[in-house]
């Protein structure tokens, strides 16, 4: 953990430091990637039988028919789940679905006065594939997270795959996929997964766009079949940035940067405060809260190697530095919290206020938990509804407007050298 | 040229083939490109002042105090053009900004019935970097379809790079980025231009996402530096597809195909009618044309290798073939031409009625014409005001909000095996 001042003299370098740590750890996956979904491609179901029985160690007798996951067995692990999961992904279900349906975009259609019409219509993609991880990093609260948005957005066809390796599937994950609408269902994982999703195969149709979280394997998958279908961000490590005066309470600010530190010992929480005092105790608080975390050694890694207090002579000195790291949580517990929130202009999502801990936004806030890291947010924008939608531009000259703009396309093809395509304008004008 | 039916016994692997027929050249350039990057990134200026000299064959003399256009050369540019087609670019920059002013989107903000808070806030990019190619690919009407979505944006900086090969420049694309707003303009190109604007260099602040075509050292770099900046989509060779009946004019019908196949060798022009006398028409009717076009062997090689006319029963028929292709531009020049285009899901822009040629919509008609090419109006959209902005979600909770809340919360987080995340909501409600 670092402890930088505003006050220091060498701030700018020590901030620049902060703003540059490499967090990622690249494993060099690419080239079996490549032959993963070269095979794919060549030999369909046959290739992702035998990568899924090894990988997953499903056994010799795995064949295609049971790559797909039946309704009789999302029923099974819906029962299998507790009540109150259930109650509770329910919750955050119908949360997630209210906001997201204020999201869906109008269309537009306009005639001006030389009696051109010209608009757009937004359509929801085709299909869309949903990528969960295996394992430990199955959270079904991100199956609502992606599968929600898709479905309000329209998209007829939602397919989900999830590896099971050694046969193991955490129920949770089918509930939220059934609460959320998911049409199809594969027991299937990594490279050879992406690879089916984008190009199909006998069992499984391919998709417009794949999106969700994955490992190395599943980033690298998805960034070379990106064009032959479209592919959601490649998240990075998570990251909070808190913003707090003296009055904040420094256990209940200590709770949220380990909230983040416990993701992975690449995840990083940063405390921007004013106050000395705040700084000192809420350093103590993290000691002390880490002795009984669970996941202790994750976030304790991930606090030393990546955390951050940093000291502000006052807020309007912070509004830049959040602007520069671009955070993908901001939680700003001080007075007038709202009012400093809209002096800033990169974050992907904002926690107002000493009651607004990011975890809930995690799972039943409304927003979308699926957000831009890495300094991301300066140029891009969470998951939501507009992901899962495209426009389509209209446009209709009449007789008479064609007459009244032509001259001007003519004018602009021929000093672009394009005389074909003056000559398309000119032909219906007899010019 | 192929000419397919879709009474043919083999329609479904002809029209199979047209899809996947590949008309991208890929240069590998991938390394070279690496050690511009790396160049620019150590070097800086003298770096790119290297580059830029020995690439466009500016002279030893060439120094880091010329790499910015000044406002004096943009004046002397303005004054050399000739006033009518200065005229024609403020006519279509106008129309550009009127239509792309009603993309701006919306905030929101709603408290629901527990007293939660939800909502978010557009915001512009901090800055943008542009890029126009230099040469005969020089489009004017490429810098107001870049820059006039990203004023309208709000984004306070917009650079432009554009290379000036043995020191020529239009002046068409300084007046077009004069009248656009472009607040900053550098005489460089390629890998090395897209270094500088995604890394900066003591001349050139870095920005915050670069948008604009380029060759393949160009897409090659964009794609690079993807995820320190963000880049708009890699545009493929341009494409058309027309549905017109047996009321259309082929003398029209054929200058349209031959519009789009003087782009490119690999352009690609398509038409679906249902009737064979169109059909047998406007082959004769484009190999009229092609022998007086000046660019006739660029378009000429396009419609032989990549041209297609494909007779259907019926344009319901038609829908479906026109959602696989999912073209770029899309004419409709049919009976009822917007009814059938409310059944069409994919395409990036369409053009209604017999006096709506592509070409209008290339310069004068108001929307985009940065459009999605190769399939990928199946998951994307055409430039607009939305990829010069982002959204942030904002959450709030009160005390009793998150008493509400916080247990299903704690359930999930709990369910998922991360306890902090769990105890961020506890410790706040005493629980």
């Amino acid at each position: 953990m670092v402890r930088i001042d505003s006050r220091d003299p060498d701030f700018a370098q020590s901030f620049a430091r902060l703003l540059t740590m490499k967090r990622e750890i690249s494993e060099d996956v690419d080239d079996a990637v490549r032959r993963i979904i070269a095979d794919v491609v060549a030999k369909g179901d046959e290739a992702l039988v035998e990568y899924t029985s090894r990988f997953d160690r499903l056994g010799a007798s795995f064949s295609a028919e049971r790559l797909r996951i039946g309704a009789d067995e999302v029923a099974a692990a819906v029962e299998a789940c507790p009540p109150e999961a259930i109650e509770a992904l329910r919750l955050a279900a119908e949360r997630i679905e209210t906001f997201h349906r204020a999201q869906k975009p109008a269309d537009h259609k306009a005639t001006d006065a030389l009696g051109v019409t010209a608009g757009w219509r937004w359509t929801a993609l085709e299909s869309v594939g949903l990528y969960v991880p295996g394992g430990t990093a199955s959270y079904p609260s991100s199956v609502l997270m992606n599968a929600v948005p898709a479905r309000v957005a329209g998209v007829p066809r939602i397919v989900m795959v999830v590896p099971t390796p050694d046969g193991i599937l955490n129920p949770l994950v089918l509930a939220a996929a059934h609460l959320a609408g998911v049409d199809e269902i594969y027991r299937i994982g990594g490279a050879q997964a992406v690879a089916a999703l984008a190009y199909g195969t006998a069992t499984i149709e391919p998709v417009a766009k794949i999106v969700g979280p994955g490992n190395a394997w599943v980033a690298a998958a998805k960034r070379r079949v990106f064009g032959q279908v479209g592919i959601d961000m490649i998240a990075g490590p998570s990251e909070v940035l808190i913003l707090a005066d003296g009055e904040a309470n420094p256990d209940w600010i200590a709770a949220d940067l380990l909230a983040q530190a416990e993701h992975d010992t690449a995840a990083q929480s940063v405390l921007i405060t004013d106050s000395g005092d705040l700084a000192e105790a809420v350093e103590k608080a993290v000691e002390r809260a880490l002795t009984t975390l669970p996941r202790a050694d994750i976030a304790r890694a991930s606090w030393r190697d990546y955390g951050a207090i940093i000291r502000v002579r006052d807020f309007d000195e912070a509004v830049p530095l959040v602007d520069r790291i671009a955070p993908e949580h901001l939680e700003i517990e001080t007075k007038d919290a709202e009012t400093l929130s809209l002096k800033v202009r990169n974050a992907g999502a904002i926690f107002l206020g000493s009651h607004t801990p990011e975890a809930i936004g995690d799972y039943v806030g409304g927003p979308n938990h699926v957000l831009p890291t890495a300094r991301s947010a300066r140029f891009s924008s969470g998951l939501g509804v507009l992901d899962f939608m495209k426009r389509t531009t209209v446009l209709a000259c009449t007789p008479e407007s064609l007459r009244a703009l032509g001259p001007a396309a003519i004018t602009l093809g021929r000093s672009e050298g394009l005389e074909g395509h003056a000559r398309s304008v000119a032909i219906r004008l007899n010019l």
